[in-house]
């Protein structure tokens, strides 16, 4: 419509035909029904066709195209190609493996729009009821603190931001690190996510900042070593900081004494991260929860729902023991930012606990998934991941030309297929080529580690659709690829 | 089912009754479409009642409950109750409107369930496709290098971590900032965006090494004032290091002058990171791209997609110039994530240019927002909002008892209601009080600030569905809103 007395001839980006587009979403929601449904007919992955490759090099567009063709276009060149971790079969980065009730979560995220930068609305209500759901499962008290965040790596950069700041003494939100009469020193094993050096750095520490502290041959971190470290770091004038616990490493899933370590920051006056984006949600575990126990004492804790509580990306979660610290660490309040007692703005800011100033609603998910099946079937389903990695260990150990590397901890399986009478980069190059074809022929994803300087395959069940016939058809394929490897590269 | 050999009752979280939960999708559909298509009917906003306030403090769900229940549950707490942003009359903070598109978007992702922290699949070649246009739009070369973050705060942590690290020299990521022989000095305006303090705060340089520069009547940096701090700073032993220039300040819109700052921080080797959250895409409006003239040049710069783009939350962007500084600020290659040349990891890590390692598929809301409508009409709505400011500025001047505080640059218009004779801190008390009315009223959403010492209404118009008319009704209650509020409160 044009507008006599300004010429604004308006536009709006909500469709002509609301029908045509409601009846593409209709199309779109059985589509999502038949494509999660049958995952498991089809591959986990597959290569994509350079017709398809090329798709995404297509340039910028100028002009507009009707949804449904484009709809049409996804579901030739997206969906069929996809990183395949919804798979009953893919163990090869830890992750989730999603779910349909997730999915129409994000949709009505999407569609409430609220940004849960803060506000007095619903989102923001919900936002801080599931942070409360959260610390109740991590066994923090009511008054600790928390933040839905991106992830795993951004709820421990929260963590160990508020670690610095906490400990460094004096203002160092205002005078910055450089200014600290002792250098900081933060310790983990060295076991520890790759995330944390990225946090350290990102502080303005230094990778050097952040001690390794050498693990036992359980991986875990050595306590004796720690408190070695730290006084030696004393003695020669460094502040130490915060120890970065792991409840749960990437490569073998091992979970570091958290009690003790509660016990040597306590006497030490170190701040305890624990980085329980692997491990933290095991507390809830009726047969395994003994194995983080304590991690509800820590001093912060990251953990990452959209892990083994499969809400799809992203959602990781920080939870600050001193909700004071937390604040202290994020709370800024600009003019144009001032709380309200009436109205829209009429609730506390929830930036001032985050580094985002506008945040998704990533509540909802995590809401939802926890109503719909109740918190305790997550505690079974971890469980049950663990079962079938102790499953999976057992069948490998019984089976010839199969070698355990490193007996699971939790859920996480280190092995390889070993002939005999190979050498270790032979036997490298053949699991390689095996995981490789796995992978290709969509059987089953599967990634590959180093473990105690032995090479070997990695097998990360954190998925809610793997059965032990899935763990048993990847070891019958495992072993027939090896064969045929064998005979087709008679060098390996 | 029971497994015979090992005991394990294995459970999944996919649903029982797939056909119930389609049924439920569409209803969700229809229940959206409906939603987005009435919500000019609707109130804008409204306070909730006590009893579903309650509701969101209902404890840690142990149990199941059904899905259909769980949504009839949302429909009555959740959805009646929302920040109000996609309503056309709100204008209280700089974000999107969302779209149906972009909800659907949302949902595809989320089945699709990639994690863009790399690999071999569609999500990511359609991540960097759409990392290529958003550079197109704002003038940088193909051989920049970017990344989509969860919004305008991280990618400026993205761009400052980049320029702090390039900057710094010796080895920042080893070493940290402490043992730098110089203190690092960043500049920006006074009007800089409260992000940037916590980012400079988070690198460890501390809130002090950000010197706000003034900025003159127009509230653009004063580019000889900026010029002085620097060579005041070197002169005092600091490292200037990098200027921020805003393009589009969150309180009045205003455009720092990117040429000049270009041709200084040239000239004394600074980095030059642009806050475009707010302004970035005016790049592509016909009628104001001049405004924002010589972002392309930045060596840095920060856009938000959740903004004028109206993609639903969250989906920033951070572009460096120099990829290799990029890459050289993030990048990380522990064993368990090498990069293979086959199979489902045969690609880049696009963590190494994020401090995420998990990512979600933010892309595909861009890619298929920029499809459905083509990248001119985002210029043009641009303009249209750019329009409506300057129409909404000419009118509070045409009409008694409103003062135009601040003329509008670009979208944000600063007024107030004043019928003369009031003290200033009595036209404060009656001016957030018409605010106030309006947002309990549901009529609109604005918010207040305060600039040159003078308090005022703030109208930011980044709104597709605004029409003149939103605009001709709201100063209609404004004035009425105004009388009313004396009549009853003649204390004001
Ligand atoms: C132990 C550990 N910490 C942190 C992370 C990072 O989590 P995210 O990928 O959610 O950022 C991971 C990711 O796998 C992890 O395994
Ligand atoms: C100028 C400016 N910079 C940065 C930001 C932060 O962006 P976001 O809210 O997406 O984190 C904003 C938010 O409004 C802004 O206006």
């Amino acid at each position: 419509m044009d507008q006599a007395n300004n010429q604004i001839r308006e536009e709006t980006l909500d469709p002509n035909d609301w029908e045509a587009l409601r009846q593409l979403g209709h199309q779109m929601i059985d589509d999502a029904v038949a494509h999660i449904r049958n995952v498991r007919d089809r591959p986990l992955w597959q290569e994509m066709p350079p017709a398809v490759r090329e798709a995404f090099a297509s340039p910028l567009p100028k002009d507009p195209a009707p949804a449904a063709e484009l709809y049409q276009e996804l579901q030739e060149i997206l969906m069929p190609y996809p990183m395949g971790n919804i798979h009953p079969r893919f163990w090869m980065w830890f992750m989730g493996s999603g779910s349909l009730t997730g999915a129409l979560a994000e949709f009505l995220a999407a569609v409430d729009g609220s940004n849960l930068g803060g506000g007095n609305n619903a989102a923001a209500l919900m936002d801080r009821q599931v942070v409360g759901w959260l610390k109740t499962l991590m066994g923090f008290p009511a008054d600790a603190s928390g933040t839905p965040v991106s992830g795993g790596s951004m709820a421990n950069i929260i963590g160990l931001t508020a670690a610095r700041n906490a400990m460094a003494g004096g203002d160092v939100r205002a005078n910055g690190v450089a200014q600290l009469e002792k250098p900081l020193r933060f310790y983990a094993s060295d076991q520890v996510h790759s995330c944390h050096q990225k946090a350290v750095e990102l502080l303005g520490l230094g990778n050097n900042a952040l001690c390794r502290v050498p693990t036992g041959p359980d991986y875990r971190i050595n306590l004796d070593a720690l408190a070695d470290c730290i006084a030696r770091d004393r003695a020669a004038g460094f502040l130490p900081t915060c120890v970065i616990a792991t409840a749960g490493t990437v490569n073998t899933g091992a979970i570091d004494d958290v009690n003790g370590l509660r016990t040597l920051c306590t006497r030490e006056g170190l701040w305890l991260h624990v980085d329980g984006c692997i491990g933290a949600l095991i507390a809830i575990a009726p047969q395994n929860h003994r194995l983080v126990d304590g991690i509800g004492e820590a001093d912060s804790l990251a953990l990452d729902p959209h892990k083994w509580l499969h809400v799809p990306f992203e959602a990781g979660c920080a939870i600050i023991r001193d909700a004071s610290v937390h604040r202290g660490t994020f709370a800024l309040h600009p003019e144009y930012l001032e709380e309200k007692t009436r109205g829209i703005a009429a609730s506390e800011f929830l930036h001032d606990y985050n580094l985002q100033t506008s945040r998704g609603f990533r509540a909802l998910k995590v809401w939802l998934t926890l109503r719909e099946h109740g918190s305790e079937k997550f505690g079974r389903l971890i469980d049950q991941n663990i079962a079938q990695a102790a499953y999976l260990a057992r069948r490998i150990e019984e089976t010839p030309k199969l070698d355990l590397i490193v007996a699971p901890t939790v859920n996480i399986v280190c092995f390889r297929y070993d002939p005999g009478g190979m050498t270790e980069a032979a036997l490298r190059d053949l699991n390689v080529e095996i995981m490789l074809r796995l992978q290709e022929a969509g059987i089953a994803a599967i990634s590959d580690t180093t473990v105690s300087g032995k090479h070997c395959l990695r097998v990360a069940i954190c998925n809610h659709r793997t059965t032990t016939g899935d763990l048993e058809m990847f070891l019958q394929q495992v072993i027939e690829l090896g064969e045929l490897v064998r005979v087709e590269k008679p060098v390996l």
